[in-house]
């Protein structure tokens, strides 16, 4: 098991490699949610998550011999950037194995941090078996993510540096896959607080820790936004540790995750992964339980794909009702994009996208159905839109 | 005239009321310019902009009289957020007044911050003009954004912090649109490091200070992503601290504020508005010039629209060739779609959009063509796509 002076060791053993990254009280979310708010900004380590505590810690536990002949890991994500980083800055050769389904830019990065990529396998547990066998076979020492006491100890260094930014925090709020963060932290932090609550959070899509706890069988969902949680097997050392400290564990929807990335961009001016904004997600989610209460949640990861980042930008703006789809309906004449254009135009709406459909609409085959997308302030903005469309004879739907 | 001591007393009496924003070194930009580069966060502070420091420094010079009577000022951006910010935390009244085309979620944001918003006037001049009748009128005192001295004073202590943090920076690289903080931490700089490089930024579309230090005519274009800075008349306080203390300004396109808020997001996992990353845009326009230098460049705002910004990593995305259009020629027939989607599907590449022509098309009735945009890794995967399709038969231009 993992002891507070495992931790307090570890700590002082990575201090010099790692950043010791703020932790800010927010008076925004603070407002939204009702909580009193401290956001750990662990995206702004180096490879931009908390992996590189438990892998810094891990490689400064090796023994001599083991630095020698080098490490193994099977990982496409943070856990792969963080190894890699720190077995490069120590000179300790790393190999990480992929699944051939990989993104480039994913292998890129670890290359480019300094450790040789072996893409083998169709899928995460296929690499997997392939990297066991590769270090059993070349004597090497497979590093796993989160099912390893320096790991579990490096991560529970966060707690440590949160207790010290902040001391009078009520809440540790933390997301889990595999479970290694939140293990670490709270032993961490009941040793140093006993009267603090831990709280742990999974996304409703993967919430294999949670159906262990409560003795349900594992049924998780292809397709979150929070891949760096979505680990279907919880760990032989993080479960009985979580099961001892941790006194609950929440589950938020996927919506409030990409809601949670998505202020994190517009009120804090940074950069969320899904899996680091799913503490943000809890506290938006479940207000009554932490209101008027200092909560500390760890914006872990701020490694998101741009693509995706900026899905879920367009997307919480089509939620706000920033941008609207309209469906236009009139009599098909000259002249009739032009009408509507401007009267969307005079109104400040903005039209981003017009389709026309003749061949499929249901109407008669003179009318025309418009699909016109636009820009807008707030709902009263669009509520004009269509008054002023409907007096100028055309029907006017929000899809 | 601003002297170092105004800057250094304005340093001492804003310090509680304002972030002392980090400095730190980006490994990976440095790798991409050649530079040594060091980025002060001030979109870190609670505004998201340096403007604080130069309004809250006005605010505390005050007079009691003033006070009692409070503060009025025409601005529509980060000066107005600023300003409405501190006032209210000091309990001074503030007016904001702003064009009526201003978007509504700047007057909610002021308005949220505490300020007063009078909507007057078809643009900035003439909310300008306004607002200091409104001054002269109601006896308040008006506080303009950049042509103060107070308010360059506060600016210039970015400069003085900088130095603390990095004493062995060669340059510093400011933006400009009206001078307040090129002016302020100029002064600091040169006081402290009389060695040391000033070198503003403007972009190419709005060179306004540039043109007038060169006597040329100043000709600006609408539409910039840098709108922090687009100001079409320098200030008649700020022109000749420039003239004196900058070593040199240099232009850059619009092109590189894209990429270089791109790079902030995906490199760093933070969030610049345009005019905040004018002057990583330098370093990556100007390369030669910075090569193997120590350069300080200040993040000055996070306030970007969540739209632009959307917008602005997809726009790269496609730049760097991870999306592509493919448009391809077939024979009209069942299950052409099917062949072509599985053939992209199959090389793994994510089709976003197809669109199909028939009826502008040039080619025969009988053929058609097909519009694909695609996902893809590299240009090196989009040219295995492409030659699957001719091998199949089809032809498959980019375009």
């Amino acid at each position: 098991m993992v002891s507070y002076q495992d931790i307090a060791q570890a700590h002082k053993r990575i201090s010099s490699g790692i950043l010791r990254s703020s932790c800010l009280m927010s008076n925004t979310l603070s407002k939204m949610t009702g909580a009193d708010v401290y956001v750990k900004y662990e995206n702004m380590q180096f490879t931009a998550s908390f992996k590189e505590r438990g892998a810094l810690n891990k490689l400064l536990c090796l023994r001599s011999g083991t630095i020698a002949k080098g490490v193994v890991t099977a990982s496409a994500g943070n856990h792969a950037k963080a190894l890699a980083y720190h077995a490069n800055r120590l000179s300790i050769p790393a190999q990480v194995v992929m699944p051939h389904s990989t993104p480039n830019i994913k292998v890129e990065d670890t290359q480019r941090y300094g450790a040789s990529v072996i893409l083998e396998g169709e899928n995460y547990d296929e690499a997997s078996v392939f990297a066991h066998n590769l270090a059993k076979r070349e004597n090497q020492h497979y590093v796993h993510a989160f099912d390893d006491e320096d790991i579990i100890a490096g991560q529970g260094s966060i707690a440590i540096e949160m207790l010290e930014q902040i001391p009078d925090l009520d809440y540790l709020v933390v997301q889990i896959g595999g479970g290694g963060m939140i293990a670490g932290m709270s032993v961490a932090a009941k040793h140093l607080k006993p009267t603090i609550k831990i709280v742990g959070v999974q996304s409703r899509t993967f919430p294999a820790m949670y159906q262990s706890l409560h003795n349900q069988k594992i049924v998780c969902e292809e397709g979150t936004v929070a891949e760096g949680i979505a680990v279907k097997q919880p760990g032989d050392l993080t479960l009985p540790i979580i099961k001892q400290h941790v006194d609950e564990i929440l589950l938020v929807r996927e919506h409030s995750i990409e809601k949670a990335v998505s202020l994190f961009v517009n009120i804090e001016k940074t950069v969320s992964e899904g899996a680091g904004a799913v503490g943000l997600a809890a506290l938006l989610e479940h207000r009554e339980q932490f209101a008027g209460k200092k909560v500390g949640i760890v914006l872990s990861g701020g490694n998101i794909d741009a693509k995706i980042l900026a899905y879920i930008l367009l997307r919480d703006l089509a939620q706000q009702g920033r941008i609207v789809r309209i469906r236009i309906l009139g009599i098909d004449k000259p002249g009739i994009l032009s009408e509507i254009a401007a009267l969307i135009g005079d109104l400040a709406g903005n039209i981003i996208d017009v389709e026309h459909e003749r061949i499929f609409s249901k109407v008669r085959v003179k009318s025309i159905t418009l699909t016109v997308t636009v820009e807008v302030r707030n709902s009263e903005h669009t509520g004009k839109i269509q008054k002023a469309l409907l007096n100028a004879g055309y029907s006017a739907d929000l899809i």
